[in-house]
């Protein structure tokens, strides 16, 4: 593995494909010296969207792979026969340590499914999170499961508050990252049956910054840096995000149009709203990386564009720099010597 | 009972009471005269009150409670012990007939507890859900349930969205209420083992409208009338709704304050957005039911102030006209003799 970071771009995933895909590569490597992609994909349709570019031939290289999983795919069935889809060649390159991270805007099922069986979990890690970094008044937050992992246990949730300080910390540059987990109630005595039971464990580990719980009111203000859920509520909190932001943005915008003089008056705040308005926006921040994995494997939006995938991209240099991989296989490994 | 709704008001509930409390029965009986109002509380703190209003004294009574629940007290034994509270006093006007509803902004807890214990659930329903109005792009939603029973079974769940459906035909209005379960994807193999085994219990329902599967993204379009949820993710997406518009709306703010250019723009767009925002604010839309009960039983957000109280005592004369009651009575017997 060369100090360059390597990473492997699924080029056929999501709905911009190939065409925002292969611009956010190149890019990306516009961007940062410190990475190179490889392009994962049909190669005529990839060569055919390169061709518009310029860009430093050393730092991208296509990889052909003629099959596509679709989205509706049941991505069990679809990892284990589609061996020369993207997502599958893919992940190799990641399996045989020629590339650092996969990055996918494709099937999230399959991504998960391709993860856990092409990539691997890291010795000791149960449940392999997926954890997106969403917007708050603050700054961002990193969200922690939302979605890999429906119906978990309390000691997957204790590997996630871990997972998810040591990602903070060294990725985002967060010192002694606050961590707290989704509950109904302020109080240690509230919550579901889940939550009661992982509570005492979180409040026993030393190597975080356990806060208590948050509610979700509070995780707009960003009271929590990593916040702690299982996947069900995590993927309601980060789909809610998204559906209620597009909502009242575009109620806004019907107000400010619904008379002349605001019309005006909208003319004059666009350029202000527009600023607030991106700190907000999902894109900004790249895709969700599926932590607890042997190497990166990162799903951004089934929706993004070239922005995101260049975001992506470049999260996955600090991702290999800081060592991410290592400090939670150190972590991991730590617990299991205390005996806990 | 006479024909007019009886409401009895805790006055000593929430941050604002008693003042706010006061001037909001005031504001009801007002507005309506279809309604009388009980004000359960220490009664010279109330009439003093009392005292800054004119209005119909035949439909205000002061009903004297000498004691106060407070948040934080454990609400089993702060309901058995405190028998002189404005929650027992109300809630045992409610069961003995003299009023129809209780209205309260109190301990959460205290009414959940009291809701069950003293106004008493109907025959034949397992939780009686706490079901608050949710503003959405297209009107309102009704979330079902938002808290009263984490961990809950799948037939609550069906117990909740046939009595959301009557809720919303009825007391709102919708023809045909769409019954959308929360899920984190639009697939029915989709979710956690709870929504998997109550979506097919909800396909084979023939009183209820159901569409299947709703994403927390897709709620705020307004794409169902009554959202069913176990009450841990229903209790986040209400949370969070009031969180992120609050941020948004105060980020929103801000962003048109940072320069002279949008200063002015905001003059302009004031009115109109005042106007757009009022329809994202949950308290034109009154407290929360607490459904399945003998006798209603509403609970305000605890920040309520008189126009909240107001509009939950006039909600409570559709909730007694439309005879709410005797119609959850009867689908819910309807089942037991189905035998289902």
């Amino acid at each position: 593995m060369s100090e360059i970071t390597g990473v492997a771009l699924d080029a056929m995933g999501g709905d911009y494909a190939p065409a925002e895909m292969v611009k956010g590569a190149v890019d990306a490597i516009n961007r940062s010296k410190r990475v190179k992609v490889f392009l994962v994909g049909r190669e005529e349709a990839i060569h055919g969207e390169l061709g518009k570019y310029t860009y430093d031939k050393d730092r991208i290289r296509v990889v052909n792979a003629t099959e596509v999983i679709e989205t509706a795919e049941p991505p069990v069935n679809a990892i284990r026969r589609k061996k020369d889809s993207s997502i599958v060649v893919g992940m190799k390159l990641v399996k045989s340590g020629e590339a650092d991270a996969f990055v996918s805007a494709g099937s999230s099922g399959a991504i998960l499914v391709g993860g856990q069986t092409l990539v691997g979990r890291i010795k000791g890690i149960e449940r392999p999170p997926l954890a997106p970094l969403i917007p708050t008044a603050k700054g961002v937050s990193l969200l922690i499961d939302c979605g890999a992992n429906v119906d978990a246990r309390p000691s997957h949730l204790v590997q996630f508050a871990r997972m998810g300080s040591i990602y903070m910390e060294h990725v985002i540059g967060v010192r002694k990252p606050k961590v707290a987990i989704v509950n109904i109630g302020a109080e240690e005595e509230k919550g579901n049956a889940l939550v009661k039971e992982t509570f005492p464990l979180l409040k026993e580990l030393t190597d975080i910054n356990f806060t208590g719980s948050i509610e979700a009111r509070d995780i707009p203000y960003g009271e929590a840096d990593v916040i702690v859920s299982e996947a069900f509520a995590g993927n309601v909190i980060l789909k809610l995000y998204e559906g209620l932001g597009a909502v009242l943005v575009s109620k806004i915008k019907d107000g400010m149009m619904s008379s002349l003089r605001s019309k005006i008056g909208a003319l004059l705040v666009k350029p202000a709203l527009k600023e607030t308005l991106k700190q907000f926006d999902a894109t900004e921040y790249g895709g969700a990386p599926l932590l607890g994995l042997k190497g990166l494997v990162v799903k951004t939006h089934g929706s993004a564009k070239a922005k995101e995938i260049s975001n992506s991209i470049i999260q996955c240099i600090t991702f290999k720099e800081q060592q991410i991989y290592e400090k939670i296989m150190t972590c991991i490994q730590t617990e299991s010597v205390s005996g806990e």
